[in-house]
């Protein structure tokens, strides 16, 4: 396994130097190892250990003997395993409060850090870096979801599976990320919480600096006892785990797709300032899935004034909609639907945020294209530089406009217009409930930083 | 539109002969082109038509009259644009009914028979046909899904975009499907039902013979006004409609994701028999929210019997947990994995069912291996063959004990292994939640079935 995990650091191209320290090898993946930590040249800022149980501990202590001031201990055989398990996890805590060392896990699978390519976990990062931040109780979630990610375009800015959380929790994490300049929002994957009351003080701090989104899974029976066997986590009882979330303007999901997608939102978007949702698309059936969740969500989707109605029938062909939701149908003009249509609404004043259906690149042409070799031609070359252009104004409306705009579709960044947007920070949900879920998330937390903001 | 729809179906390779009619070309898309329908060299089975509004009626008769009896018909501008409209499609109706003739739409976007390549839709479909029909009251739910399902794996038999239902409706077509041998499940997209008695009838008699899947969005303030201006479809209280749903046997979900997921799981699987759900897993976060999605949907998630503990502790190392979740942790004996313990959990009749995370093909070890050029080489030649031939086993599991599994991942169809299980009839859901919320619809229609069989 530390190989394989070596092999993502190198796959990652992490911009520092790597040192292996293996008993045996002379070289491990085409790099010098070493025989112990007291053989590398330098010290190193970071250790990464991936030892036999029994060794663990001593060899922590050698880091730590040698000036290494933090560690990664992805090893298990610890807390999660009884209480033989447990005494030694008091070993490793007393090593670490020794010698003064931040020590990440044991039971975990790393830390991530795509901004200078550190990515310690068994799976690669391939997109650019981002700015959402993952800390997780659970190893999975802060790794196997890279490929869920990059399908769809939304970026991530650090993860760390916090396993055992002997040293450092989730708590620390949090702390640390409140502060950390180019995460946005973060996502907590919780199974429980030790430290209620200063979960809930450095919460209510993070949140009103930065958004935070939580999956607990701890409250129910099963979620409790799955949690206690993974990590050794008390789940607890459901109300007030809601509670303390509510209270700390953290947003509660029940899913990990939730998790991200609100994520997304809460990291690139500004909170809508009220209910009132424009549902804005260019095929009915989306539109319609789309205003039925706005009201599930809560949300209205009020008719609009006559004044607005007026001005998109002049825009608009006889056989669309001009009122809320509006439907464009077979209606063609890429500069109406990304450009003349939204930035009218959004002026308007009479809704405070956009949930749209029918951003389309490329990929469609192409494959017809390819797919009847040659014998059918759009015109691609000329229409993706329009829409690319376009775009680029469309993506600018949230932070001009301060109201949330967000995008679904069925297709994700093997389009080339939904990669445009999802990369200049418009999430692209992959249905059109989901976008409008996403719109919830983002409501809550402007809500709840209208209600605690600081007098 | 038309050349567009009629490039998709020459991708779509179908496999009947293709007579394009227009008024000026000599060719279209290398097709001969005729003048007129009274032109052709035969009679064809189906005419699609896209053509300006004013003419489709009479053009529609020239085809009666030359002898068609089957017409889908594309263009919009009836019922859906008000009192002119109205009047134009009770022409329409009249000359389908003076020359008995089949007509979907208008209105609409067209059908599908993926089994024979016919596919009238302007998105092509790039997968082997399956076993799911969709019959949906929006164009954009029957075609622009098919990326969506490519990507997760799931394949579909036919689509049917009903448009404004003017002569064939959403339940004349759920009648057809009930008795099509290739369907197997069946997922509707309503925006509102004309006659609620007819389809309390037919729902019925299809739900005994076949799942139904229904997405309603017509229940709410929104979802019914924007239904109303997209196909004039009226909606109605949510309450009545859900009755409704529950009295015939149709599962009701409430977003399009719930609604693919749960025709997969319902086409491919037997219902678990009763409510106990075991979590099978290697990874402890996607066990820990399946376990807590299983009780939210009302699963119970048994502690095992302390002898099949015993059974499972003979195959597992120290570091699982033998209990239920299940999880395997880092062990990486594939035919424990695969075989020989969901053998063992479901032929112990301790559970109704299995939900699981963790089927892992090549592709992070070719992704690795690619990435350093080389520099690392994992056994993937090996291991392909093995994990292929245990899959064959696994995938048998369902039918050989009538109990549901289902596997949650995500990756999709990128991953050879998850493609395997995709195209094998084992629904690969993209995150722990959704394969089970999936095995709640499962439940629902298997318990549903119990309650109402002909005596």
């Amino acid at each position: 396994m530390g190989t394989g995990q070596l092999a993502t650091l190198i796959f990652q191209g992490f911009n520092g130097k790597i040192y292996p320290v293996h008993p045996k090898e002379s070289t491990v993946l085409g790099y010098k190892a070493y025989r112990s930590i007291f053989d590398l040249p330098e010290t190193p800022d970071l250790v990464f250990m991936v030892l036999p149980t029994d060794i663990v501990v001593p060899k922590l202590e050698e880091c730590a003997r040698a000036g290494v001031r933090a560690a990664v201990v992805v090893s298990g055989g610890f807390r999660e395993v009884g209480k033989a398990g447990l005494e030694r996890e008091k070993m490793l805590v007393n090593v670490a409060e020794k010698y003064g060392m931040v020590v990440i896990g044991p039971n975990c699978i790393g830390v991530s850090n795509f901004h200078i390519g550190l990515n310690t976990t068994y799976f690669p990062y391939q997109q650019d870096p981002g700015d959402i931040t993952i800390i997780s109780q659970s190893g999975t979630y802060s790794c196997h979801v890279y490929g869920y990610t990059r399908k769809f375009g939304m970026r991530l800015s650090h993860t760390v599976s916090v396993g055992n959380q002997a040293v450092v929790d989730l708590i620390d994490c949090l702390e640390y990320f409140a502060q950390e300049p180019r995460t946005k929002a973060i996502a907590l994957y919780i199974e429980g919480i030790r430290d209620g009351k200063r979960f809930v003080k450095v919460a209510r701090e993070t949140s009103r600096k930065k958004p935070v989104v939580a999956l607990f899974v701890g409250g129910t029976k099963a979620g409790a006892k799955a949690g206690m066997s993974h990590t050794g986590a008390l789940g607890g009882d459901n109300s007030i785990y809601d509670g303390a979330f509510k209270q700390t303007g953290v947003i509660r999901v029940n899913t990990v797709e939730e998790m991200l997608d609100a994520a997304w939102a809460l990291a690139t978007l500004p909170p809508p300032p009220g209910k009132r949702i424009c549902v804005l698309t260019n095929a009915g059936g989306p539109g319609a899935s789309m205003a039925d969740s706005c009201n599930r969500e809560g949300f209205e989707v009020p008719e609009f004034s006559d004044e607005l109605k007026s001005h998109l029938r002049e825009i608009l062909p006889h056989t669309a909609s001009f009122s809320n939701p509006v439907d464009l149908t077979y209606f063609m003009d890429l500069q109406a639907m990304y450009e003349r249509i939204p930035k009218m609404i959004l002026e308007s004043g009479e809704v405070d945020g956009i949930v749209m259906y029918g951003v389309f690149g490329s990929l469609l042409y192409r494959t017809l294209e390819e797919g009847l070799g040659g014998r059918i031609k759009y015109p691609i070359e000329q229409v993706v530089p329009l829409v690319r252009e376009l775009l680029k104004n469309f993506v600018s409306f949230p932070e001009k406009y301060q109201k949330p705009l967000i995008v679904s579709s069925f297709w994700g960044t093997e389009d080339d217009a939904l990669k445009d947007l999802a990369d200049n920070g418009i999430p692209v949900l992959s249905s059109p409930e989901r976008g409008v879920r996403a719109m919830a998330a983002l409501y809550k937390y402007g809500s709840w930083l209208r209600d605690n903001a600081r007098v």
